[in-house]
């Protein structure tokens, strides 16, 4: 038995998000439809975890298992045929096998794109949230400080979100200026759901002069949702990479490209 | 009477272009309907030009002869309202009487975004064409500076342009890397009918090597359209802007902040 590690990128304006559910199209179901087209049978795909509807990725991770292992070019140009446009298998690698897309990753990075102007963006709307009013970057940077490291971030979950644990630990949380865009890069070890759009939402309440910075602390140690803020929508949002720490691809294949991932 | 001045954005994926015709919705249509639930009666938009289909728009601009006069918010954010979310009304100014958005345009700047890489990517393919092979942006860089001055562009239009003279003076041709994207800026006094994608897909078969920059001059002397390269597809073109030289706006109203629209 092989396992194979793919690295997906899509537009999830269309979808329901990335896993199978009874409401709508989602992402999984296409790529596992065009994999199928491609080996003949069908593969469960396995991924590094969800994304929820309107929510995009450039560089979602899953795998599979099979018995019969085709060119790794055969996985990713030649499910891309399959593909509608607004998905695509970026990498093909034969990985380790105890590689798992959920269980072995060490962190991921969230990207969530807020554009700032009085007047909506037909060409950037797909992909951000615009806000009005004028932002105090410094104020949410402070605020963004106070999220890093490890916390009960029971605050800052969906309602139905049905995780175990709450502690979670955040490596870093980077405000980067591209006017008129401001994005905001979350990495950590895991997320609860929702957890990157309400600490956005909340922050962007910060930048807007509504809450202090401090109250971060508050709503950390305190927990209740209520207590945050908005939850951003979800077009602002993407996946932009899961990093394995490189001990993922089998000796001999192409290693993951990272850079060309994070761009 | 008075005469206003619109700035317009729009994601052009859906439309036929700009202008009305028979064949499918053009964005003229759309926000000539929007402008009417507004006004109470219809008005006719003339543009600084036209857009093909699939083509997109930062800085489209068209005025409307109107003789009840209403506050510029509401040519504005209540057009917005009744626009859908690919097209947006930037900027609503009083113009000069004498102010037309053909005639009184100096100069024009399209953006073409070519995007790099050997796999395609979903979130770029709406606004860029994607080239596999490596290119030579030196070699492009040569070629494009040939392309400015005044000269024939006969060869660099479409079978159907009905424009009368096909002498066109380029201000400049510039190719500014952003990796993995390639922008190409055109700016110009006009231009004929797919112009720019005509030049931008000879100046790609330049950059892979099929083609020398010296070419070029052959093909503006020559005059032949099967000289010239490919057609480069309508989603990686972008008007960026039209430049009126300060001289359209009526003194005492906002005078549009070309930076803004430049963005």
């Amino acid at each position: 038995m092989s396992v194979v590690r793919l690295v997906i990128e899509y537009d999830g304006t269309q979808y329901v998000g990335w896993q199978i559910q009874p409401n709508g199209l989602a992402v999984q179901q296409v790529v596992e439809d065009a994999l199928a087209r491609i080996c003949g049978v069908r593969h469960r795909l396995v991924s590094s975890g969800r994304t929820d509807a309107g929510v995009h990725a450039r560089g979602m991770v899953a795998h599979f298992v099979t018995d019969k292992l085709l060119p790794m070019r055969a996985y990713r140009d030649g499910v891309n045929r399959h593909l509608p446009a607004d998905i695509a298998v970026r990498d093909a690698a034969l990985a380790c096998d105890d590689f798992h897309a959920r269980y072995s990753a060490r962190s991921k990075w969230y990207r969530y794109s807020i554009y700032r102007a009085a007047v909506r963006s037909p060409m950037a709307c797909r992909f951000s949230w615009q806000v009005r009013g004028r932002l105090d970057v410094q104020a949410m940077r402070e605020a963004a400080e106070l999220f890093v490291g490890r916390h009960d971030f029971s605050a800052f979950r969906a309602s139905g979100c049905a995780a175990r644990t709450t502690v979670r630990e955040l490596f870093s949380v980077d405000l980067v200026e591209e006017d008129p865009l401001l994005q905001v890069d979350v990495r950590g070890e895991g997320f609860l759901r929702n957890m990157v759009r309400i600490m956005v939402g909340t922050l962007v309440e910060v930048g807007l002069g509504s809450r202090s910075p401090c109250e971060i602390e508050d709503m950390l140690s305190a927990g209740g949702r209520d207590r945050a803020g908005v939850t951003a929508p979800p077009q602002g949002l993407c996946l932009m990479a899961v990093d394995y720490a490189g001990q993922d691809v089998f000796p001999g294949q192409k290693c993951l490209d990272m850079s060309e991932t994070f761009r």
